[in-house]
């Protein structure tokens, strides 16, 4: 029997790269979006509205995946890490878990985020050890989807990881986040005003967590796995890396963004289990990132103008 | 207005004095059972699936209950600490609270179990302190219900409180439990086989919950609430006093029941939230407790006979 797998949120930044992916390492690759599917041999698209239980059932039902690698999750701007629909996202999330076990699907990854861990904490947050305090409902709402996903699991027996995912760049990242509003400031001419850039991340380039994603779902390795790269990163080293590629570092403007007093100064993930377990090490250098980065945001530009 | 509260699992061991309770404080009852309905004035009976989102929908949109009292859940007998179906009743209860929300209502009381907390750790189980590890598909169910719950009451302002039972007995107990059980062999002449009976626990009288409940969703008092007397009984002393009033302390047979090595020594609350932020304090002793619950099981005996 081939593997089947059945991709949502498969249009979005981290879906995109995902599905073609997968494709790439063999599996048949059915995408579901909720909006205009793109044609893109050879993934098999279906529009399916996620929140929709019998929709979701019906689509199931059809594909009869082998797998399910769920990356949906409501993402609207504003508001996102507030917002009830977090919870709809939970309940439907768990809906479609269950209509994949029921339909035969035996082995799942949902995808975490690391808004569940306690970001006051000292040290590496470790997958075991936590600990876990969200602070937005978003969080509380991937915690709590966690939770439920993994009884449901156990009592089912189906394999399930938990993909924990830190902070990612690439092409196609939200506009309004970090290196895609740098660099299209620095691209634009204009200045790229910054906090005080202090703030030490766990970031991977978009194309590693696909990687990671893909590695992970083809092990039977279950329960959370932090996909990150387990090193500490000064916001400033990344802002800085994008203005030397596009001569701007008279142009960042550091500070010019007020900072919460409370904002963590560092979120960095063990990544241990990434590497030991599922057996994947990220590949794709800072620079490098960086540089496909801001040609995907070139292209756009010059495919807009 | 009138304070118009649904109460889930009505006809169940908690609901049935719950409802009664509520009723006396001046609430409209409306009570929801699957299976036959009770005519039982004041209380208003519905015949509802819970797990059907359809069924929830309609009712909740027929009664506009301004108050919420969900005890219903997945209770069948063998196995339900282990069974997906406690996922099922975690799905069906977010989607009543949702149901609840979107018609109206403010105030809800969901209800949880100190099966959510580590039974290994050494002193009191608090609200805020916890620890929370549960060791059951049932536990972990209602551990990931209460995430997404209050998530949902977040971001809907709604007064949203989990009342946390720890160990109950009195009438209309599942009869294959401890009290339950040692009653019913003494009443028969029985010998009643028991454990060692060396663990403590945190015990109430059924209508000292009931009280508690029906005070809790009368406040409002949000997350979290034990629902316990914060005093550790040993399981002997519960035993040894359905003995002393059945004239039965021959019959016990302490040790007669293996006891797993990993079985927790202690399990008692901090009580502090419900005495002194709902200001609820227990009324039942032990022997008014027992002695209640043995009349109960001996008018069902001569009922039957």
């Amino acid at each position: 029997m081939p593997s089947r797998v059945l991709i949502t949120g498969a249009r979005g930044f981290l879906g995109r790269p995902t599905a073609a992916t997968l494709a790439r390492r063999g599996f048949e690759v059915h995408a579901v979006t909720s909006g205009q599917p793109e044609p893109s041999a050879p993934v098999q698209w279906h529009r399916t509205d996620l929140l929709s239980p019998a929709d979701v059932d019906a689509l199931v039902a059809d594909v009869e995946p082998t797998h399910l690698l769920h990356l949906a999750w409501h993402m609207a701007h504003g508001g996102v890490y507030g917002a009830v629909e977090n919870v709809h996202w939970a309940e439907a999330s768990l809906g479609l878990l269950r209509a994949f076990h029921r339909h035969g699907g035996r082995r799942a990854v949902l995808v975490g985020s690391c808004a569940e861990y306690d970001w006051t904490h000292d040290g590496p947050l470790d997958e075991r050890a936590g600990p876990i305090r969200p602070a937005s409902i978003y969080g509380q709402a991937k915690d709590g989807l966690r939770r439920l996903a993994m009884a449901h699991a156990s009592a089912c027996d189906l394999s399930l990881a938990w993909a924990r995912i830190f902070f990612v760049f690439g092409p196609g990242e939200p506009p309004g986040r970090l290196v895609a509003s740098v660099v299209r400031s620095l691209l634009a001419g204009a200045e790229a005003p910054c906090s005080h850039g202090r703030q030490v991340r766990d970031y991977l380039y978009v194309d590693d967590v696909a990687e990671a994603l893909a590695a992970l779902i083809a092990t039977e390795v279950e329960g959370v796995v932090n996909v990150a790269s387990g090193e500490g990163l000064p916001l400033r080293a990344l802002v800085d890396e994008v203005a030397r590629q596009l001569d701007g570092r008279d142009r960042v403007r550091y500070g010019a963004i007020a900072v919460s007093p409370d904002e963590a100064p560092r979120v960095v993930a063990a990544a241990k289990r990434l590497r030991e377990e599922v057996g994947y090490v990220p590949t794709v250098d800072l620079a490098s990132g960086v540089a496909r980065t801001i040609d995907w945001w070139r292209a756009q530009r010059d495919g807009d103008a």
